[in-house]
């Protein structure tokens, strides 16, 4: 089977983790050796990653390993919530932004998103909606940026976005699912506050786990100590990731960083696919040329097609896995997204020519 | 190695649970048919087991997969919590309950232990505190049960206490991080309102998930959606255990349900074990005769060893290890821990001739 469910290219496991997913999975089979705090785990070597390896993968003063970004979203922004306070996304935000927001007891509210094709966050859009926010008396405690957003792979210039949010003194959060451990990314040099990344997404880890990036700043807010227990860090509730999760992040990690480091190679993969997939008459949504392997299209032709075929509507997921083609939802023709990431020319040739084929034969 | 720590002893892996692991490690693997809702999967059958199965189990009208037990009591306290609000804890409580608390923003009032060696609580206790706390003009919110408590594995009557709590118009959770998996829960017929469960401690799971449990009464207010998704669960971000985590829980789950009506046999082994080491001149801690299978003692006859032993208060680690015994943590003498559960009294009989001829050798 060839996958190309983008929610699932970055999460498959590598050799390593697979053994580390054997050796560990046993519930609390990690806590032999922990001193009090999991982060301070010599043996198996929780310690060296979440101190050494991590922080500088991320660019970060600190990190953490959380039970996913989501989870990571949540902590900040419970961390940094004040009654009458808002949140500030930007408009292509994933749910789960919008709901740790409004766990966290905060109002949201979305920079604007251009119209179609495009669908653009326009950074100054931060300037506008903060000031808004604060003209109208709610603190804004943070801003999110969605890096890539997980429907059209946008990516949006984050050092601009900071800088704007930097002036109105309002932390930057970058929710990087889907891009921490697919491409090089940096909160220092996007002077990003803090960051959120998700393992299952895009570190080739078995979920739930994710990851915490927060820079000096704000390291005695976020991650301050419980009263009752001086190991234990309050918005983790002492340990977050307490088993085979965490291991499987740091068993693939050699691979993950070494992966990022190919990322020009991915992205001109998805623009030669995108542009194949147009020339089949199908019209790639969001930044073109492209700059993610996380590809939405509109596909009039397939929809034309679903009006009269045999399965109705239901058919592209049936021909594609005749074809052994998998992660386009059952049902979807108008539009759907999909991700080309790792996978080997050869394979992205085949799925150009499955849709090129089910529009000639099916059509 | 025979592994004798009541942090591992529930949460080994089926021969299932493993196979699971290995069929669901990739991250998202469990997402390929979800129509927007966790549990609303039908393929893998997460919907059955917590619309179903779990709920049965648990006794309670309605379950949910978690992150862990921790998790669920947070989900519980900060739906729950207010401002001047407390939570009313048994002094048994595992910190992870204090810190759920402080992490909601709640007071934390204890109900008093007794003295050794029983370490008693008194469910009357729950009266005079929570009593107290009214008087005093904090509103107690949730009081909450340690079921049996992670130190001396005492269970505490938990009718009389939630006869009580809810005298005083007050929810009690039960914290059967120790039992649901191990022994028959019902939170109906204990009346709790809340049940929090761990897979990775008693479950045959892997970590983190745990499950929680809900009545109808709380429903709306505990598993409330997001105003931005309605599909979504306010408390759980949406999705929790979202991978192989939940999968482990459901492949284990039938023998876990079988497992749990061998409990009268887990507590005579228990009590058996005890025995057998206080004729070795240890004492044991807590209830007793004991009813569970986490056993805590103070050992004078290996602490007076460890002060001329070659590698001092090692010296009990070491010699376990020779004979592979694991679970007993290093440098620990004088008082320590530890499980019987589901070990075979051969191997109980062997861990017992092994304290025997190391304080007879080493003494």
């Amino acid at each position: 089977m060839i996958n190309i469910d983008p929610l699932q290219r970055g999460g498959l496991l590598t050799p390593e983790a697979r053994r580390a997913l054997a050796e560990w999975g046993d519930g609390y089979s990690i806590c032999d050796f922990c001193p009090g705090k999991l982060e301070e785990i010599k043996k198996p070597p929780i310690h060296d990653f979440v101190y050494g390896d991590l922080p500088a993968f991320i660019g970060v003063d600190h990190a953490r390993v959380t039970n996913g970004a989501r989870e990571s979203m949540f902590a900040v922004m419970h961390a940094l919530g004040k009654k009458d306070g808002c949140v500030v996304l930007d408009g292509n935000a994933h749910y789960s932004s919008l709901v740790a927001a409004e766990r966290a007891g905060l109002d949201v509210s979305l920079v604007p998103v251009s119209d179609r094709p495009e669908y653009r966050i326009d950074p100054e859009g931060y300037a506008e909606i903060i000031e808004g926010q604060q003209k109208s008396g709610e603190e804004v405690v943070l801003a999110v940026l969605t890096y890539p957003d997980g429907n059209y792979g946008n990516i949006v210039d984050a050092k601009r976005v900071s800088a704007i949010c930097h002036e109105y003194d309002v932390p930057l959060l970058l929710n990087c699912a889907y891009s921490v451990g697919r491409m090089p990314v940096s909160a220092k040099d996007l002077g990003a506050d803090f960051i959120a990344g998700s393992g299952h997404k895009s570190m080739a880890a078995c979920g739930p786990v994710g990851v915490l990036g927060v820079s000096e700043q704000y390291h005695d807010l976020v991650l301050r100590r419980s009263a009752y227990n001086k190991n234990k860090e309050l918005e983790l509730l002492g340990c977050t990731a307490r088993g085979a999760t965490i291991m499987t992040l740091i068993a693939s990690f050699p691979t993950v960083r070494a992966r990022v480091l190919e990322w020009d190679r991915e992205v001109e993969k998805a623009r030669w696919f995108s542009e194949q997939m147009e020339s089949l008459g199908m019209i790639q949504m969001g930044d073109k040329p492209h700059n993610h392997d996380l590809i939405f299209f509109e596909a009039p032709v397939l929809y034309e097609i679903s009006k009269h075929a045999k399965k109705g509507r239901f058919f592209l997921y049936k021909e594609l896995k005749k074809r052994k083609i998998h992660g386009i939802k059952s049902g979807l023709t108008k539009y759907f997204k999909l991700s080309t990431y790792q996978l080997p020319e050869d394979d992205l040739r085949y799925v150009v020519d499955a849709f090129a084929e089910i529009i000639a034969t099916v059509g």
